[in-house]
């Protein structure tokens, strides 16, 4: 098992991509609705702060995220810097419509390992999921359109329980074989460690390129960072974050919402991985996004600020 | 590097070692004085919960923490069953005074590896602490006391920034010299990462053998767990922590307390290791120190719950 950074069997300058989803993930678990204006502040704020691939949006209905209707008007709006790539989600049919009419280039589709939750999410199996995606990334790849795939509840599930390793590999293939040029395996509920993530990562690893994937992980149980470590042994450099863990999940009770951006960035900037983000400029958009949901988010870095390495 | 737990290069039924440090270093950051009678029921729940070490109180002086000024009370009416370790910690003669006239048989004596916080903290140089550490240890084994020690803020200070890793070791091996058994590292500002604590790590190891190291984490950037896996990879057994993350740093502002028992043990329980600990009957013994202290305590599995593995 190779570490990383410096240390022996490292490759020294890795670089590691961040997909930013508060604007989507967090904002969609919020109980108020963000104004438009106030997205765009915040997209500008973490545009500012180096990141380089956020999820923006989703063109899922508003009748069931009203959080998100704004999802047009947000693309529209959005301005971000050349270089940054925007993504959406993209729920079915109807949102690739949608998504169609904006200049956004990169969506994202999604299915659950979790044949209860993804009944619960989208209204119907896994195989009808699987059946819609093809043709849903298919057109988006027809009309030019980056896709990636999330494999959702791939840890466990609120409703079933540990989710076999093997399902969750088997529906990331099958995402790529649909188009998708990355899999982002996600732990919503918050429930992985280390040997969980060792093992799918593993399984992963033997019909995907490490490049190809990607890890979402919730610090519901103080787990994620953990997580992180050990995926980055196996040689995974993608991982998503909110900043200051906006959001949470309906579903996880208590739950502290997505691994936060500051925690993820000062982790791999003290262990010499370059992510491209500058962290006190990621913590002003942090005390941005507080103060436009209005309620102190929980992040951990947000909350105690960087290591002041000088002496005073 | 090996990994642990059923993963190639395992010993497989690994043994983790939990001290609890909730009732010293959780209550003695706490604002309010804690009842002894209180007290004394967070150590029956924690020992219900099948905790073997836990660290009781400081015979430190009253006037400086008035929280542990109840520390010969809370020895003389502690009650664990066969096998608890209690210990105490004790930071000069006037302790180990204290600590004689008790039923103790264990304790901790600290040292900074940061001048100028040893300074704050005891008034006196690193040199003279050590001076006088040589007669507290050294009375304490004449009379039959087990003796661990700290060298706190072995990561970085408040004060001084980063601790060069050299003083850290150097100061492990003067404290295993006086006499301590074990010696336990931390990181109360909670700055640590896994290359800070590989790198400590293995210098340490090149001094002392793993089974006489402890490491003391505090989760105030979100990095505890990912220090714990970085350090159970290089064979480290002993790890501090606090129940619901009780407590905190006065030094470190917006401190989110020690590594929070229940997170340490969920994740050593995801990771098939042994630690002893019942963590059902560690969240009871969480939410009776959220009772006790009368404010919500940020533990995550405390606040989130465990993984319930069964389908509902």
């Amino acid at each position: 098992m190779g570490e990383v950074a410096g240390q022996p069997g490292s490759s020294g300058t890795d670089h590691i991509s961040i997909c930013e989803v508060s604007l989507r993930d967090g904002l969609q678990n919020e109980q108020q609705i963000v104004a438009t204006a106030d997205k765009v502040r915040l997209l500008e704020a973490l545009c500012a702060a180096g990141l380089g691939h956020i999820e923006l949006t989703s063109f899922v209905s508003p009748r069931w995220v009203p959080q998100l209707a704004d999802a047009e008007q947000l693309a529209d709006q959005a301005q971000p810097p050349s270089g940054v790539r925007l993504s959406a989600l993209v729920p079915n049919a109807k949102g690739l419509e949608r998504v169609g009419r904006t200049k956004l280039v990169e969506i994202t589709v999604l299915v659950s390992a979790s044949e209860t939750h993804n009944r619960k999410n989208l209204n119907q199996s896994i195989d009808e999921t699987l059946a819609m995606l093809v043709g849903v990334v298919g057109g988006a790849r027809a009309a030019g359109l980056q896709v990636r795939g999330y494999v959702s509840m791939a840890w466990g599930c609120p409703y079933e329980g540990e989710i076999d390793p093997a399902r969750a590999v088997d529906l990331a293939q099958q995402l790529q074989n649909c188009g998708c040029h990355q899999i982002a395996l996600t732990d919503a509920l918050g429930v992985a460690s280390p040997r969980q993530t060792r093992e799918l990562v593993r399984r992963l690893l033997d019909v995907l390129p490490a490049a190809d994937l990607a890890l979402h992980f919730h610090d519901t149980r103080g787990t994620a960072l953990a997580n992180v470590l050990a995926a980055l042994e196996l040689g995974i450099r993608d991982f998503d974050a909110a900043v200051a863990s906006l959001g949470g999940c309906p579903f996880a009770p208590g739950s502290a919402g997505n691994l936060a951006t500051e925690d993820l960035v000062y982790m791999l900037d003290e262990m010499g991985l370059d992510t491209g983000v500058d962290l006190e400029a990621l913590l002003a958009a942090g005390h941005l996004a507080e103060q436009i949901v209005g309620r102190p988010l929980p992040g951990k870095v947000h909350r105690a600020g960087p290591f002041r390495r000088e002496p005073r």
